[in-house]
């Protein structure tokens, strides 16, 4: 009982939304998001946009929204500040500096489902071309140090599955996690000689669970050993996977399905061989969480036109 | 490749935490909900906790949090305001009002599960006697008018199976998402003559997508008719399932595995036979989302000591 998603391979706006039902709505009610087709001109508030770009937590994004108007050097007008364009819905918090929309996921692939399925019509209504989705997160990494920059080659599922799959009308539809190859080589260019953090980059393990589910001994539950833990992540090391989080698969399957080019940039808060305990200084960690953040503002200065 | 999780039948709090690691842990970092058990007084803190309330927005569960206070008579010392106890964690926000905690969970199994895990462990560390938790949330009704109140009697998954699988460790591990029927019942019993809602219960479907997970027409995606659509949802009807949302079988789940009396009560904002489109005045909305509320606070004042 599957059917495999017969999605673009071609990275191209043409046909971002695959619904024909779309066509005939008087008004899309893009309702996690707080915007509509009906009382808004979205091709005039979006249309420029040409970044998207999405992390776990608020506040991050809000941070990000500030540094990469600085980088661009994009102005507010006097008098004015950023604005939580989705407040009204209490689920997201997104902001627009110029061409780049900075919005938070929370955590997981439903959330984020959510959220990219209401980003992909809202770049379809508001014509915007070409736009670049970018995910900017935290992992834990395999074997490499906390504080690493690790960009995904590809996602695979907690059963290493490299697809997306979700029960539609009582069926499974499968989805490919595949992400561009050009720009995660890309961005890994990106990386300078004199930064203070290294690049790497591989297969990222996204798991629907925190605590079991990446192998940690130390949730509310947990029938294994030790030993158990560090040999499945050893095993997982051995497969080309460098790190795990919690919305990968759902990013690339659902972005390529539109024909959305996209990256996914994680930054290290631990190393998973090491312990389960994040222990990282919190001032430590507010420096670190910086690092992605540059190499996607390197990638958005040189595609500026 | 499965495992069924040997989790206890019965409810009873001695033993909420399954996992022996954690009595060897020096320190454990509640990193979600930035809570610690070395620099913090949990038992003090926490210890006279008796329910445990969760929504999927953060203003929502900030509006329970000053609802109960209200009904319960919990009265703040002068000078003092509510404080978001996890504002630190950047993930979620938790509220504390006497023996009562409203916490939001996000949108989704992974986030709730998170959630769930950390709480579970509060529990455990606050040595709380017995406490009940309950989702508050937000649903779609298959054929009862959107203001119904819906309460679970047990959870299915997208493809109907009444559990919670997690890959762990390569293998799926499955756990039962019965809900207990004493409480369920009880909580419907609390429906007065007078009141402006109806209450029903039935199961509840949780899906792991809100566009084409709950057969919708009107994401980003859709390869199927509004005929498909409308069979399917009302194939689901003819099975008992009375509504869906995307949180109820991670909840059931983990607080069952806990040993952890739970129930989940859910406000309809939409009959999804009618259309895909939540049209509900937020005006209307607003003054419903106190419904399932109402319930929760008669039973919590009926079991105050």
């Amino acid at each position: 009982m599957t059917h495999k998603c017969l999605c673009s391979d071609k990275y191209s706006n043409e046909n971002a939304v695959k619904n024909p039902h779309l066509a005939g709505l008087e008004n899309d009610y893009l309702y996690h998001i707080a915007l509509d087709t009906e009382t808004m001109n979205l091709v005039e508030a979006f249309g420029d946009t040409k970044f998207v770009c999405m992390g776990g937590s608020p506040k991050k994004m809000y941070m990000f929204a500030k540094y990469i108007m600085e980088e661009i050097g994009h102005k507010l007008p006097f008098g004015t500040k950023l604005l939580d364009i989705s407040e009204k819905g209490d689920r997201y918090s997104m902001y627009k500096v110029g061409p780049v929309i900075s919005v938070n996921h929370g955590m997981g692939c439903p959330t984020i489902g959510i959220l990219l399925n209401e980003l992909i019509k809202l770049m379809y209504y508001a014509k915007c071309k070409n736009p670049v989705f970018f995910r900017l997160g935290t992992c834990g990494s395999i074997g490499s140090k906390p504080g690493t920059v690790i960009i995904s080659e590809d996602a695979c599922d907690g059963m290493l599955q490299k697809e997306y799959s979700i029960p539609v009308l009582g069926k499974l539809l499968t989805r490919s996690t595949e992400l561009d190859k050009q720009l995660w080589q890309e961005l890994k260019s990106l990386s300078l000689p004199d930064d203070e953090f290294e690049v790497i980059s591989g297969t990222t393990m996204c798991t629907n669970d925190f605590y079991e589910g990446q192998a940690r001994a130390d949730g509310a539950f947990c029938d294994y050993t030790v030993e158990d833990q560090i040999n499945y992540l050893k095993s997982l090391q051995r497969k080309n996977i460098v790190n795990i989080e919690m919305e990968s698969t759902a990013f690339a399957a659902f972005t390529k399905a539109a024909g959305i080019k996209s990256g996914v940039i994680c930054l290290s808060v631990q190393d998973v061989l090491e312990g389960d305990e994040i222990s990282v200084p919190k001032e430590v960690m507010d420096k670190w969480q910086a690092r992605p953040q540059i190499l996607v503002a390197r990638y958005i200065k040189q595609h500026l036109d």
